[in-house]
């Protein structure tokens, strides 16, 4: 079955405290999206890759691309105003049938065996939702202004990719957007399918602050060890 | 007021795949623990230190007190074979009534900005829970095996300091040990006082796990550059 990967590479870099987008941000002296890449191309060198990227971020990346002799194949799409719009453009993109990834662009450490199950699972179950066991203690916070505690057991911390047979994540795909749809999981649930969760990774963080850079540098030298 | 910290240090190495207990583990080459003890006479040089240790860890700290020439004071206090009875084995240790911050020995990156806070509003409230939004999407899993979203803005991730008035948590502490006493803040709430939480950081980690530990090293990294 085909496989595709629709990276998502969206964001500002003002969270970062930097004027350049996140997802440009070095690791390892190579841009962060660069990493995101080739960690699905580890996974499968055939995967068809679609990137999608601000439209005024897009001479930059070619520059990038240009800069580092990056060489992997692409599509680029134009992001939207939202996450919903620009997965929902990034899907545009696919012609063929097959099983799809969406993954952020700034998740670099993912690895083959999480891409693998994903995929594995989305193929029989129609999709797959990469989560984690909660690792601290969490409290509710209750309409009233208190809070109660609750058993963090019952939680599991949501990463990407979120991966589903195409036909069927178009389909869901096909309504307006409600401010509720914060992943692609409540995009299909909204539809009515039932969520199917699988081990994803603590290494698998999302580069979104300074702090995450320090500690994805942090792990790139671990990996390197 | 008077000011005590409870430093509970009760872990082995398990989960960290090594035989030193983790909290003993080097970091800039000093003991975890140590660091810790420093982040709380740096917010206030007169504090008085409760150290909770495992028996059987009692001489290996010693030991490493002395080898690092480890000057500052503190009492120590022998743990129990839960969290509660450590706890609890610590707070027997107060003789005079103040406020008491109970903190993980693992956590070593909490600052003084956060533990002044913690003991301001429990000075004024009672106590003072620290947490931090959560930065991920969750999902809570249902007892039926399905699972749903969850707004993650009504929840947030619980940290210590657990700052407390001292009688109000030994007071709290006289019941039989439940199973649902996963922290201080349960213990407190089972007794029927309102939990008043206060702002951490993303930096105060608890380092268990390996990746902790390069996570903590990048983390300090950071700090001295």
């Amino acid at each position: 079955m085909k496989e595709y990967v629709i990276i998502v590479a969206g964001g500002s870099g003002s969270r970062m405290g930097s004027s350049i987008p996140k997802q440009f941000l070095e690791l390892d002296g190579k841009p962060i999206l660069m990493h995101t890449i080739e960690a699905f191309l580890l996974y499968n060198g055939a995967i068809e890759i679609i990137l999608v990227l601000p439209e005024g971020q897009i001479s930059h990346w070619e520059e990038l691309v240009h800069k580092h002799q990056f060489s992997a194949n692409f599509t680029i799409a134009k992001g939207g105003t939202s996450r919903y719009a620009s997965v929902k453009s990034g899907l545009s993109k696919i012609k063929e049938e097959g099983l799809v990834a969406i993954h952020d662009g700034v998740r670099p450490f993912v690895d083959t065996t999480v891409i693998q199950n994903a995929f594995e699972t989305a193929k029989a179950k129609g999709n797959a939702i990469t989560s984690v066991a909660l690792k601290d203690s969490i409290r509710k916070v209750l309409p009233t202004g208190g809070n109660q505690t609750e058993d963090r057991t019952h939680y599991r911390t949501i990463q990407t990719p979120q991966t589903f047979q195409s036909q069927l994540l178009k389909g869901a795909y096909e309504v307006t957007e409600l401010p509720t749809f914060t992943d692609d999981a409540s995009v299909i649930e909204h539809a009515g399918h039932a969520i199917h969760l699988v081990e994803g990774s603590y290494e698998n963080i999302k580069i979104t602050t300074p702090e995450d850079l320090y500690i994805a540098e942090a792990l790139l030298k671990k990996r390197h060890r």
